[in-house]
């Protein structure tokens, strides 16, 4: 109990100075500074105004305003793997010496051993493994709390950040401009809703109920004391990718997006789905061309691979950012350093 | 084309009707003026100030002012059957001449000479199979047109009103009143989310984002002309009943409920779940105990059947609406003759 309050004090703490650093970024006259000026910042500015000038053709009503936003690699940082991954890989550690039989059994026997080939050789479904073996056999409250230990406290390899840093400045300031236009901010992501619910709240402000993501079957019990809750029991129900995005936008939100944002292969269904709306719609791709400040990757990539989709863009005009020409910072902390990075 | 637009005018006719009546009730200075004063209506408005009183100890945010209602026999009538199910049956009789093998083949055949003894020896599977016929084999879009149209021209045989005038005048006031304090309203129902979401705004000022259901499979596909829909394929996909709705909650939500209202034992897991959480919770139950006015049923009914969760209320002294005790007016025509009830 103590254990969990401490982690909430912390994470509260991180949470606060990302938070902070967001808004500052919103206070000068520029709702969008972090973005260089060009064809790609006026192209959002103007689907902005088109969709919310009163006596305009394309004017939509601030219900309808649904905007969504992949996150791995568009709202954060998906190199060199997805952060779900590092988090599960971090689990198989903690949770080895009830797990004897890990260390001989792959890939968890790679993983203990920091052997990326042989945990690479497992391909994705022995990577569902890891994750089915340490997301799963506890409640759902009892996940949220390691979670958010976990996002307080591991930190990235390259940059030596806390995962939760490693977000985008010039996203956190579109997803806050477009709320101040009456949008509604969604996450749909491939990954795991119950790894991204427990913090995007404090550092996109998009609350639970906006997320929507991969999900593993939960079942309703009542444990020794007769209390209700709900168990992890490891089997995947929904993947929230490719064409499972636009089905997740259908179940969660039922209406159709009118702005969209992804960065991969994963996105394309969903692009399609929100550009085939009648009236104004955004379908935009984050392009990861900056290798100095974060990564270069694209139609070659193993994570976040972006090849039809990019075609597929191009061919159809959505709008591509540059991450190297378009933004002028990456991260928060390169804008306004604070303690976060350097404290231990 | 032409048909859709004629019909969502109809529709848009009679949900401003329906608002309007709703909202005429609002404007007296009790917020729930179809509540008669007694223990049941202070119960709600305590508990309510409980936890809108910013300096008191019950204090919750309005970002987890989440409060969830189930449909039917909550927030509309159920009775003698679900109104899904006469839209399905309404279907069958629409779609005949394109299935001529209903005519020998139960229940369909049973549906068609009105024999409803025959129907309902077919049991639960066999309604399944008939809502599986009827709500698939097409894209969302279309499935959407057609409640649409249902919803305003479908009439109930008992009370030969529109189906969404068999709202409760109650209910209906005591959603206005919780939003106008912060709540955020959802709807959790064992009904098909996508039988739902076209009129639940209009009608309760629930959007569809905030509907969560039953479903089924859809699957994302580009048509002839290469533009993309998701098709309804005819599989069930998740049942968001009994145990279902804490599951469905926190998939959709991602947080626990401080208020619920439910009136049968498929509503029994979320209120538990609702009322196991820390802090104030209120868990409440529709007891329909009004023949005059609507219908009188608990234990021993078909549809609605309310047992176990009514022992439960007794023994953890849940609130239970006395519907012909606590509601001064049952349906919002009863307040307000219009002109939609005696129109063609």
């Amino acid at each position: 109990m103590v254990r969990i309050a401490v982690t909430k004090s912390a994470a509260a703490l991180l949470f606060s100075l990302l938070a902070a650093s967001g808004e500052a970024a919103q206070s000068s006259g520029d709702a969008l500074p972090s973005w260089n000026a060009g064809a790609t910042k006026t192209a959002i500015t103007q689907f902005v105004t088109r969709v919310t000038r009163e006596d305009g053709p394309d004017f939509v009503p601030p219900a309808q305003r649904i905007a969504a936003f992949d996150n791995d690699g568009t709202l954060w940082v998906e190199q060199p793997f997805y952060f779900q991954l590092a988090f599960a890989f971090d689990r198989v550690r903690a949770m080895a010496t009830q797990h004897p039989e890990w260390q001989t059994k792959q890939p968890f026997k790679g993983l203990l051993e920091f052997d990326m080939d042989a945990v690479a050789a497992v391909g994705e479904n022995g990577l569902l493994e890891v994750i089915a073996a340490t997301h799963a056999g506890m409640s759902t409250e009892q996940f949220e709390a390691i979670v958010r230990d976990w996002i307080t406290e591991a930190r990235h390899p390259r940059f030596a950040r806390r995962y939760a840093e490693l977000v985008y400045q010039p996203m956190l300031e579109l997803l806050g401009y477009l709320r101040a236009n009456g949008f509604k901010t969604y996450i749909v992501s491939g990954g795991g809703v119950e790894f991204m619910r427990p913090w995007t709240e404090a550092v996109y402000g998009i609350p639970p109920e906006h997320v929507i993501g991969s999900s593993g079957v939960t079942q309703f019990r009542l444990d020794a004391e007769g209390r209700p809750e709900l168990a992890k029991v490891g089997k995947v129900e929904f993947i929230n990718d490719g064409p499972g995005k636009p089905v997740g936008i259908n179940r969660f939100i039922g209406r159709r997006l009118i702005l969209a944002f992804g960065n991969s292969d994963g996105d394309l269904q969903m692009l399609q789905w929100t550009a085939a709306g009648e009236g104004a719609r955004l379908a935009a791709l984050v392009h990861h061309t900056d290798a100095a400040r974060e990564f270069a990757y694209d139609r070659r990539s193993r994570v976040g691979k972006l090849d039809k989709a990019l075609d597929e863009a191009v061919a159809r005009n959505w709008l591509i950012v540059d991450m190297k020409r378009d933004w002028r910072s990456v991260f928060p902390f390169e804008r306004q350093p604070s303690t976060v990075g350097s404290s231990p």
